[in-house]
């Protein structure tokens, strides 16, 4: 077995493998592992078997980390989406004659290495490396100990396609070392790593952030707010609670708290709880709630600041758009965030002072998403400000340099 | 005094100050406070003067320590500078109606608190401040003990400027905890800085990008390579190197090492080496550049990985642009690396594949450089591939955000 240190220099060392393939090579690499994995797929089914067998992790657990026949071909197809979109490698974004006649260009290029470090999610292995492809970046995949036959399966059947076809597959690497102390090494490998991506829960996002000293993006926790302010349409506020909080709600765009304006709770409670309560979702809410309704539990400081990630929301009156856009600004995970309004100045003014990823009006916060937002695909959520903001795409995975051409100068 | 982390909620407290701030109103903070550091120059270099009194540290450190009211005035006309500036804040980066008719626009908008971390440089002190206002961002500055007097003073003065002139200037932030225990506290700041940058010494960058917890560019150093390729011209090649070596030898854009192609070396090597002994560069070198001159000391592993920052340099001959590219990509610091060639497909290819922010075909790696590249001013050179590379002027410390309006649209 290879340690990680290995792991990722392997990964470094065959880096222009990808970095320096023509777009027409990307997506024969991705043709061939998307066929591969429909053609291999009984093999990556019985290596996923063990896998499943042994997970004591609870049933929702398990079906993130099953893969069928179905699973497998949506993979496939995942990868063949990416052969529709342009690679960003080598764009233009600059091009200027300075002063003394030097011409500087600025043009996008791959990261390098992009770490992932993630759970017992197999899909994400495959995501991730059609995703390096097509930005031109070697990928270091470090998947859960529990998803570890299933990984080396995707990954073997990918590379051995790559291969296949012609092309060197090394800038892809699985690290096969499953235990924490070869997650910190991964973190701490300065020079090799150009950017780390932790995909998972909010443990997982924290760990890699308390511990990493290569560069990481912090993605995915959301804790999601939906405000009601006084002039909403009911006929809209009710529908977009509604999908925001039950349409799914395992994902990071969920709404997980909601903010009443004083007087739209005095004319609407009532109908908002029974809304949600169709929907079987628990509420708990602050006092001037329960003073409308005495039967709701109660909310705490911590559920406020909670992603419950299942059916269940926090409920909070406040005086108006400041206190709902501090409350956000103060509890949220500057995910996404939406008011729902009929007055264009208290939209203008939440949709410049939220401090989130992505700030919505009259929209449910469920469309903060890379295939939603035209992007495509994605690697993740950005939650962080630095790089990449919200939904990560391909152009969200590269760098610049600048190139600066002249034919003699030098600084006076 | 205030603790680290009351020191950062301050500022955070008070960022609407500034990030929502007009760029009327932001020129009008900048005229201010520098009209206001002429006219307190004595006032100010008063309290420099116990600071430079106390300093132990040799002559270099005190020489950047010192102020005197040429180099306040020099303070002052970099700020006026940055008025003639466009703001980055606001700019629409993208706007796309989507499929289900919501409006999606992607916004630049200050990262929020900017944490800078230096030594002692009291020139840093301002133009910090002057970056932040203009990027609409509250900033928090931890300057070095030895430095503390003159940054109190420097602070205060602008402080006091921006608040004669009508606004509120609390959002601009200095850490009077200069113990090593409060370095560490500001770099463990998450959900309060936004991004530290450190500038200074790759020991202090070192310092930071391990101990940090939250986003941190990494910036400045430059172990810059020039390269002789075998169809360089002579006349080109000697002042190209002349000048990014010596012109000013504590830069992080100087040339530390040199790489020559065989065939250059064997015509010219006694002809470069006699223009860099006319400059007193102390030179050490390869065995093969040895066999041609025995007197060259010789160069070591440690060498050539170096940013020796003083008149010294590292040369080692090569066997061509493969060679070069690889000698680069494996010592050098990503900063600034530098062909000098006749031949347009070996320019092109060092261009492509040199990793590093900036790289030249014929010109000197000093130009690399916020004013030189034309952004008007500059927070650091950044060495890393996130989010930003190269010079970071005011468009480098922004980040964006999405709004999306809708009209009541929820996800099928």
């Amino acid at each position: 077995m290879m340690t990680v240190a290995e792991t990722c220099l392997k990964a470094k060392e065959n880096l222009s493998a990808i970095a320096f393939a023509s777009e027409k090579d990307m997506n024969a690499m991705l043709s061939a592992a998307a066929a591969a994995l429909r053609a291999h797929a009984a093999e990556i089914i019985a290596e996923n078997a063990p896998d499943v067998a042994a997970c004591t992790r609870g049933a929702q657990f398990v079906d993130r980390l099953m893969l069928d026949e179905k699973r497998i071909d949506g993979i496939a197809v995942g990868l063949e989406k990416l052969i529709e979109l342009r690679s960003p490698v080598g764009e233009v974004l600059e091009e200027r004659m300075l002063y003394n006649g030097l011409q500087l260009r600025r043009v996008r290029v791959p990261f390098g290495v992009i770490g992932i470090i993630y759970e017992a999610r197999p899909n994400v292995t495959a995501d991730a490396v059609g995703l390096a492809i097509k930005s031109g970046n070697a990928v270091v995949l470090r998947g859960s100990k529990d998803a570890l036959r299933s990984n080396r399966a995707i990954v073997r059947v990918m590379k051995n396609a790559i291969r296949g076809a012609g092309f060197n597959p090394e800038f892809i690497q699985l690290i096969e070392d499953a235990t924490h102390e070869g997650a910190e090494q991964f973190m701490k490998m300065n020079g090799v790593i150009d950017v780390l991506i932790p995909r998972g829960s909010a443990g997982l996002i924290r760990n890699t952030l308390l511990n990493a000293t290569v560069p990481v993006i912090e993605t995915g926790t959301g804790n999601c707010h939906i405000y009601f302010e006084k002039t909403a349409d009911i006929a809209k506020a009710i529908p977009i609670l509604i999908n925001a909080k039950t349409q799914r709600t395992s994902v990071c765009n969920a709404c997980e708290s909601l903010l009443i304006d004083e007087s739209f709770a005095s004319a609407h409670l009532v109908e908002i709880v029974r809304a949600l309560r169709d929907k079987n979702v628990e509420i708990v809410a602050c006092e001037k709630c329960r003073a409308i309704l005495p039967e709701l539990a109660p909310a705490t400081e911590d559920d406020y600041a909670a992603e419950f990630l299942c059916l269940k929301i926090s409920v909070k009156i406040v005086s108006g758009v400041e206190e709902a856009i501090a409350h956000i600004n103060m509890y949220g995970t500057h995910h996404s965030d939406c008011i729902v309004t009929e007055d264009a100045a208290a939209a203008e003014k939440f949709l410049n002072e939220v401090d989130s990823a992505a700030v919505y009006s009259n929209a449910s916060t469920r469309f903060t998403d890379g295939f939603e937002f035209g992007l495509g695909a994605e690697m993740g959520i950005s939650t962080q400000k630095l790089h990449a903001r919200g939904p990560m795409g391909l152009r969200e995975l590269t760098s610049y340099k600048y190139q600066i051409r002249g034919n003699g100068q030098v600084r006076g």
